[in-house]
């Protein structure tokens, strides 16, 4: 409790929660640290796939990235018709649930979920591959430091972040200087500079091809550069924390948002290609151009350290989406109600919890690679991104309103694009791990599914009859006294049972005759006139033998509850008690699960 | 709980426990074993530390083992006169506390569970040295094979060994002819061939001293041989198992193992001498010996798998040993008293489990290794030998008694002779690790002195008043019940509250205004004219809130019980507990701790 206390802070009062209202320049890094942060990995993972067909493929980046670039176009206008019609926000379960039921509901929440868990371990995989690639000496060590940053994300977030404003601006806005100065400058130089054929020296890189330049390997690495977009539906999800007027606030910082990332991700797409820079194990792009256009001297580091805290803080949104949804999808039934209450620190610390523990183990499995981690990702984006501009879709034509052809248009094209781009994702994927991500979602809907029915099964089982008959109850009440002796614990029990009314029965279990006899002679001065029955007990089982007795009046008097009054000694200090027999905790679990038992726990407390 | 019953076996009644006596041939295997089993490693020890002074100094092994031999003889006269004057069994620990007093009975049981651990992780790695001799490919599983064989012990022992008598006695019979004969054949055969000085080919042995032979060496050799003699204590603590007339016969049984043991360990050791025999790190002296007099053929197999059930055998007794001893311990109040109760199966399974554990730990540290282990075994031994043959003196000091200065002088050598053997093994093993013996002895003996003191706190403050003044309790009764919100288990806990005297009070605690608004209806309805108490929780934590409230009764009323009746729902499955609060629980186990508190559980089944 005192670590806790230490590592999460005192609790907050309900009143303290505040609801900040946010002004444009500040939303814009809160919301957009996720999707801009992608150009740290988008064009290395399309340059990665692309160089399996040799360095000549490698020109293939710019079509590419324009096919992405168009995504980005596409996502921005029709997210915006979505941050219009959702001011309450309008998240891909939300918008899916709405319009379409609740099976497509359940799928986008399965991908979310997936894709959040995904989010935190890229991102933090990428975070700590633009510190290894400053520090090289790190490298080695890339697991345990992603794993200490997701730790430490889980107990920032457990604490809660309240000053999240202004605290997340400064390293963001700093990031998005930072590589702005990079493509700019890189892509100024370039102009003056011939573009460079990549030669590789590095034997990691094969200099002829491995596989043959096919479509399907361009639409893999559409697929792989896809990575890109991720993040692009932050804004939309979280229109109310704006400023009024939220919805028109929310579709401005959107636009904001989609130029910075199109003209980041562009240029370093152009500088790659421009300069043949190939991927490397131990070194990213950024690191690699960084180094180009600066030299490893200061201004390279800044930009490492920018890149690192994006990555970082694009890590952390997650920490505020999953716990979110899950609280949502816990209230509509669907996760274990505890996922809807707020911690003692106005945050859902459970949720926060297991996304954490989800993300280290993900992080394990794939040794802390972002290479490795791709395949997976994307995935569950595009399928979210797909059913949100189709639920739209069956909204315009349901809803009709206003200009409903234009709308219907714009969020068609979205639906149809992204879905394309879901398809080659998952089709190019599918046997690098794409196939996992399917079955998780098929298993997290049964999931889902599973525990809502049960919820409903209790529902059922404990809602009182409309029509105000009380259920009936047992008429008789036989009161159970388990004597293991005769002590002040034993006799305070009794008395308690006395001052009730209810036939008493006090019950020894013979297991010595000789303690036997000692213990009926007490009781015929402390028992209080209550009977004493003595039950053998063949096997030298305290436990069974009262179970035994308990079962036998429960069968004999239908119509009767028997409460057992357990006299428990409690020793002073907790680990005193594997000194006893735990006989108490025993009998009591047992009990517990007898229809017509009430257990009536009357503690004696030692004090040494 | 049906793997338990597959693996240990039903349980048995208390009246199948069976008084099963023993003749002589039946109790010498059973109680030998332990004695008998150590000539498989006595001499290796001895030849250890002797080869350490370069092979030249080995021959010092055959004056050692007379020493060795003369301990046997005395031990084997002063252990009859124990067996004599207590028919019932002279453990160390009872000789010790019946004439001593209590700290020297604490330093005996101490020093023997101790042993009997070592006893157990010895056995087992000698045994599985016997096997990997035989078989050197098992030589780099030896751990775990030793490990495989004390949970196979655990077992074993756990169903208890009813049928102890025949099933020990073939394969102990068996081992000692197998031994007999190799020692049979090889000491005529010496008679007929030249002594053979020790050439090592084996570069594990130096040629050249390493140490130079001095008198603190020989005496640590004979510390190491006097592992040989341990076991020999075992017939004295069993006195009560021999058919009558009881003494008599545990006394003549006594000879027989003294003379068996003594002459197979001077045939061992003569043999070692003879044939220039040097130790081998992954091959016993017992298994070189055995090829050298048989070839490697089906009687050198026989003999191993022969000297390796001995030694289980060996390691199995401690089973009966450290349980019993415990036990008695536990009667006396210096061990927990669930270490006295009789298992299901009519075994003390408490004392079964924690030798096995602590033999297995032993046995994980010291990577399965003989040599290793020696440095702490024996000391414990001597100790309680040296704590008896005192014991005895002082016995016969004060109560005198027929030829009581013949029995004096027996047990004063007995007493002087352990006593400096002792002095022996401790000051010459102390620096390679029976200093770990002697703090353990210490932390054990504090240990139960701790437990003594706590049980007779706790007896002190449980035992009524002699007078028969009943304590006194409290006179009023409040009724608190938890309403999470109105449902059929709340509802039936009310009605079950109602049904007794007392003031209830239903307390609701206060979280969301709106859901408080429609439990109030509700509770108008089904609230059976008790008033609903609504309390704010400004930290939504409805536990604290709760417990709070309880709090407050208490100390308002001093002169009140309260008693607290929670409305517990009980899903059909365990794993459906996850999908619930577990608020009941919590409730409870933070309630068990208050003074004047009952906890009434109303148990509400759910059915699917």
């Amino acid at each position: 409790m005192i670590l806790k206390r230490w590592l999460v802070g005192d609790p907050l009062k309900t009143a303290q929660a505040r609801h900040e209202r946010l002004s444009k320049t500040i939303a814009l890094p809160i919301f957009s640290s996720n999707a801009i942060s992608s150009v740290a990995y988008g064009t290395e993972e399309i340059l990665l796939v692309l160089v399996l067909a040799g360095t000549a493929a490698v020109a293939w980046s710019i079509p590419v990235s324009l096919a992405i670039l168009f995504l980005v176009l596409v996502l921005t206008i029709s997210y915006r018709q979505i941050i219009h019609e959702y001011p309450e926000g309008g998240g891909a379960y939300i918008v899916a649930r709405t319009n379409l039921g609740e099976n497509p509901a359940l799928v986008a929440a399965a991908a979310l979920m997936i894709d959040y868990v995904l989010t935190v371990a890229v991102s933090v995989a990428a975070g700590i591959a633009a510190l290894t690639s400053a520090i090289p000496s790190l490298f080695v060590h890339r697991e345990a430091l992603g794993l200490i940053a997701i730790v430490f994300m889980v107990l920032v977030n457990l604490r809660g972040v309240r000053e999240s404003g202004t605290f997340f601006a400064i390293p963001t806005y700093f990031a998005i200087g930072a590589l702005g100065l990079l493509v700019t400058v890189g892509t100024l130089h370039s102009f003056s500079t011939p573009s460079v054929t990549p030669s590789p020296t590095n034997p990691e890189i094969p200099g002829k091809a491995m596989e043959s330049l096919t479509l399907f390997l361009i639409l893999r690495s559409f697929a792989a550069g896809c990575s890109a977009v991720t993040g692009m539906e932050v804004i939309s999800n979280g229109v109310k924390a704006f400023r009024h007027p939220e919805s028109k606030n929310a579709a401005t910082t959107m636009i904001w948002m989609s130029v910075i990332l199109a003209s980041l991700f562009m240029g370093v797409s152009w500088m790659a290609y421009h300069y043949g820079i190939l991927p490397k194990v131990d070194e990213t792009i950024m690191s690699q151009l960084a180094r180009l256009t600066f030299g490893t001297g200061v201004v390279y580091y800044t930009i490492q350290i920018a890149t690192m805290a994006l990555l970082v803080l694009a890590a952390n949104s997650a920490f505020a989406g999953f716990p979110h949804l899950a609280s949502i999808l816990a209230r509509d039934g669907f996760m274990p109600h505890q996922m809807a209450t707020f911690g003692d620190r106005l945050v859902f610390s459970n949720g926060i919890i297991i996304l954490g523990f989800f993300a280290c183990l993900l992080l394990v499995i794939f040794q802390g690679d972002t290479h490795a981690l791709i395949p997976l990702y994307a995935i569950g984006v595009f399928v979210s991104f797909t059913l949100s501009q189709s639920g739209m879709v069956k909204r315009w034509l349901v809803k009709k309103g206003a200009h409903w052809r234009k709308k219907l248009a714009i969020n068609g094209i979205g639906a149809v694009t992204t879905g394309i781009a879901t398809v080659i994702i998952a089709s190019t994927k599918f046997m690098q791990g794409a196939w996992i991500v399917f079955l998780l979602v098929a298993i997290l809907i049964l999931i889902f599914q599973g525990i809502r029915s049960h919820y409903r099964a209790v529902s059922e089982q404990i809602t009182l009859d409309r029509r105000g008959s009380r259920p009936p109850l047992p008429r008789r009440n036989i009161v159970v006294i388990p004597v293991s002796g005769v002590n002040r614990a034993v006799v305070r029990a009794l008395d308690y049972a006395r001052s009730r009314p209810g036939e008493i029965r006090a019950v020894y279990v013979d297991l010595d005759p000789e303690e036997s006899a000692k213990v009926k002679i007490q009781w015929a001065q402390w028992g209080g006139g209550v009977n004493l029955i003595a039950i053998s007990s063949p096997y030298r089982s305290v436990l069974g033998s009262l179970l035994e007795y308990v079962e036998e009046i429960l069968e004999k008097e239908p119509n009767t509850w028997v409460t057992v009054v357990i006299p428990e000694i409690l020793p002073a200090r907790w680990w005193q008690s594997i000194l006893h027999n735990q006989r108490a905790l025993m009998l009591k679990a047992a009990l517990l699960f007898k229809e017509r038992v009430i257990i009536t726990d009357v503690p004696f407390h030692l004090t040494r």
